[in-house]
């Protein structure tokens, strides 16, 4: 059975998305990009335009699940709220389409791509373009995405395999 | 001309909302309450919780401004974090009916209300019951969102003061 992941890297400046499908130990690359909200915009329209375009998405692309980084950062209390604005205005699209989330940090993405939970960037985007050779992400954020979406289904497999033992 | 105000006191444990009226000095309590999500849930599903009973308020009482507070606490980032992402969840509605959202910070609202930035819980309490005796909240999430729609009616009318200037 094929199960289609929206794999979301949240950010107000950046918010990278990505969509894959996923059957038994397959995995089809199937669309991707970035949100941008002007930076000009009052903080509540730049989330609200994350929120409606990542709406449009769901809509588009009817994911059965979806993944999202969580991180704890950080020196600035005003720059985690600020993420954490952002992170919930992606999960609020997502989860009022009915759509479950799911939450990783960034070591356990890591590590379900590359085996490693301290793995650097090239080795991630490495990972990607072996599994994904007809993902071309043009972003950073974008790459992250992907990655984010790929962990999931690995990590739905290991899942799946430890319950059926 | 009476302009509406919503007033919101966010919380992942418990939203407090308030609507109010303004038309030159006078004041009017429509209405008030708390959304409280169920905390067995997970948090994806709480913030849309906050997010489409927000909505539904919106649609019901049409605010013409919404008004908010902002907390850069805490100790803990994930605290941080979290009351971001339920901040976030409560933006995320009001924006997405196009109704402005004003930000304040703790201090702010204390000062338009009592005049002092430091005022305690009490001195607000007394300032809510003198502008709005019509207003009973039951708990505090309650009070604290009629205090910041309140502070937000008396801050708009000393900016169009200055602006008459």
């Amino acid at each position: 059975m094929t199960k289609r992941v929206l794999g979301i890297d949240p950010g107000l400046l950046h918010t990278g998305w990505a969509v894959v499908d996923t059957a038994g130990q397959s995995r089809k690359y199937i669309a991707s990009g970035v949100i941008l909200p002007k930076t000009s915009l009052p903080m509540s329209e730049r989330l609200v335009i994350i929120f409606r375009e990542l709406t449009k998405i769901c809509e588009m692309f009817a994911p059965d699940e979806c993944s999202i980084e969580i991180t704890f950062v950080n020196k600035n209390p005003k720059t985690t709220l600020i993420l954490g604005h952002a992170r919930a205005a992606a999960i609020v699209a997502v989860s009022n389409r009915d759509i479950p989330v799911f939450e990783y940090e960034p070591n356990k993405i890591k590590k379900a791509l590359t085996g490693a939970g301290h793995a650097d960037k090239s080795a991630i985007d490495k990972m990607v373009k072996i599994l994904l050779p007809a993902a071309n992400p043009k972003t950073a954020d974008e790459a992250d995405a992907i990655a984010i979406a790929l962990a999931h289904t690995n990590m739905s497999a290991f899942n799946q395999l430890a319950n059926l033992r």
